[in-house]
């Protein structure tokens, strides 16, 4: 059994936990928390939750931690804080940074002797892989990133913040002729405005100035005004009964030549009912190859591009190659 | 540079050569072949045609041995032989027969210190590493391959091994409304003929029985018995006008549960508008990772699930991370 521990226990913090249930040869050991232990209770029967001061001895009985703290602000912190003590595993997605995390990740593991795993998800992560193998495959050619149907939790926040408004939810939703355009292999070039629209649904107080909530959420910078958004007000009943879930998903689209006019399209897609419980299965997977790999000696910090598939699975590389090739 | 070999000159041959043209790391430095070498024309100018007998001593100066002979008969004698004389890839497709070519190949690679990567391209290959990845990360799931729109050169053998045939061309073609339940998360039970049917372009002789050939191609055990199959008379001229590429692709699905009624649908498509170039541009990228490896020491026999992705591309783990995680 790998004794899994995780650090946070937020949305993405039960998606883990739910994931860990899943994987028979995973225990969950503890759940590491700032809140004071006694005001939390988490949804796996047996399992403590401790102080997140317990991890600083280095001390704790776990083969991983799982840390579920903030990417932006969080994790830069906390990651290489305990590659130091443990093998460590995240989610950091804050894409100009990573090679900064990585290289601090990296130096507190490796005078350590731990592993450790940073970005790790979808996207980054499968998206991620997926753009590495089609590129590798058919270096002529190019990419596509497309995201939703889904929730954007960065953008729902960036409207909650808006004066009047007291609850809100945004979709992120890739325009379908766009998408059609790329399946085709015909390469085109796309704005940010052509690729994803973006729909608001808006709880705001009695007698709040709609029109001028709609402006601000239209016109906001990097957030909204570079595409075509949709608001939509609706009541506090509505948007728990309609919109309390984290769905999310999106594609990544390749399309390469091997020769002229020979093209290829190859296409990864995802239709997620639960953003975090599914970011917690790949984060729970790749957990697994963290502890086998630090176990065979591996040190230092890793992202999805430096881990042989077998290690992910459970089964044998018998069994895989009997079975699954 | 990478100095490849290309063993045979059929349709993958031709499609490895392609893809090496698209690799600027990687150099063709001689196609060897069974024919008289002297008969053989290649694409790539300046490139030496060899006998398959000039690979014997061990002494090509190649780092990666691609070898492209017939899956069935060819490659259970050749892969172990090379394999103990050079770093050896191929495309092993006889799915029953993997566990016993891997034993062989990681035996002759092994006591020459040499590496080898067996069953490379797209199924099994790329698809393979699909169903691993989705299971490893969903693993209360299932998951479904759909292969089509494309052309099964077997199907078209067998149909051209029928008395009064001059020429076949045989597409399988996944049934639509099986792929739709599938990527609503149906999970639907699927006999094989609910998956896929089967469509034949057939040439006839003058004067042939046509109700007859019909009849022996949709009653033909193993490859149309269990399919609805069509099938269409043409004259040579429409063959050839309508039927002489070798499109393929198709879809790996998979559908799986996070908790109860939380359900994530995963999938990987291919849509190829020349088979042998996708699969020669996957194996090619193999042997990118084959060379690397074993220059690092590694030895004997593996497949795609034991390859960690970064090996796969021309670029380093600090490009990768600052512009493809």
């Amino acid at each position: 059994m790998i004794k899994a521990g995780i650090l946070g226990y937020g949305n993405l913090g039960r998606g883990v936990e739910a994931a860990i249930k899943k994987n028979g040869d995973i225990e969950l050991c503890a759940v590491y928390t700032r809140r004071d232990p006694a005001s939390l209770t988490i949804a796996t029967e047996g399992v403590p939750v401790k102080s997140v001061a317990d991890l600083d001895g280095g001390e704790e009985d776990i083969d991983v931690l799982i840390i579920c703290g903030g990417s932006a602000t969080d994790l830069p912190e906390m990651t290489p804080k305990y590659a130091a003590l443990y093998n460590v595993i995240d989610s950091f997605d804050t894409h100009a940074n990573i090679p900064v995390h990585f290289e601090n990740v990296d130096k507190a593991a490796k005078s350590a002797g731990k592993a450790g795993i940073i970005s790790c998800g979808w996207d980054p992560g499968m998206f991620s892989l997926n753009r590495l193998y089609m590129s590798a495959i058919l270096p002529d050619g190019k990419d596509y990133t497309f995201w939703g149907k889904g929730v954007s939790q960065g953008h729902s926040d960036a409207v909650r913040r808006i004066d009047g408004v007291l609850d809100a939810r945004q979709y992120t939703i890739p325009v379908p002729s766009a998408l059609e355009k790329v399946r085709n292999g015909e390469n085109p070039e796309l704005t940010t405005r052509e690729k994803h629209t973006r729909e608001c649904f808006v709880v705001a107080e009695d007698g709040a100035d709609l029109e001028r909530i709609e402006n601000e959420i239209k016109t906001m910078p990097n957030y909204f005004s570079d595409y075509d958004t949709t608001v939509h007000f609706i009541s506090a009943e509505e948007m728990k009964r309609d919109h309390s879930g984290l769905p999310h998903g999106g594609s990544v689209i390749y399309s390469g030549e091997t020769s002229d006019g020979v093209n290829h399209v190859i296409e990864y897609s995802l239709k997620l009912d639960s953003n975090p419980e599914f970011t917690g299965s790949v984060i729970v997977a790749y957990a697994r190859a963290l502890a086998r790999l630090n176990a065979e000696g591996k040190t230092g910090a890793m992202t999805v591009f430096d881990i042989a598939p077998a290690y992910l699975s459970s089964k044998s590389g018998e069994e895989l190659r009997a079975h699954s090739l």
